[in-house]
């Protein structure tokens, strides 16, 4: 078996109300200096010998991302 | 400025709808051989040099993670 980390975030130029939320909360929590924050999604599969790069990609692409306002990248983690 | 990078995963004993419903849609979309997934946040900070590492692991426990049931990782990409 195989661990797969696929992380998916909000592409650079889409505006990220999660992120911005988390922003504007961390000064009244007392927290300073963080500048901006940006909020996305990371996924861990386990995978057996029969799953290759380009089916993580497709999964990446089909079902884990949305391609239009996010970009996302897989790494094995162990093989 | 520095770059940090804060992971929140479900803790493993901890049942993960989000990650089951993945897994299951993706025999229906052709992909086989994914035994697992657990889903959870990623999260890109951007921080002055006025922020340490303690305070980073508090705006983790404060704001990012629920400790109750997601565990969290910190650590800086970029200085």
């Amino acid at each position: 078996m195989a661990r797969v980390v696929v992380e998916v975030m909000p592409k650079a130029e889409i505006l990220d109300p999660q992120g911005q939320a988390v922003a504007k909360a961390l000064p009244r929590l007392g927290f300073n200096g963080v500048t901006d924050v940006r909020q996305g999604k990371r996924f861990e599969l386990e995978v057996d010998g029969s799953v290759d790069d380009a089916q993580l990609e497709q999964i990446a692409e089909a079902l884990l991302a949305n391609t239009v306002i996010e970009d996302w990248t897989v790494r094995r983690i162990e093989a």
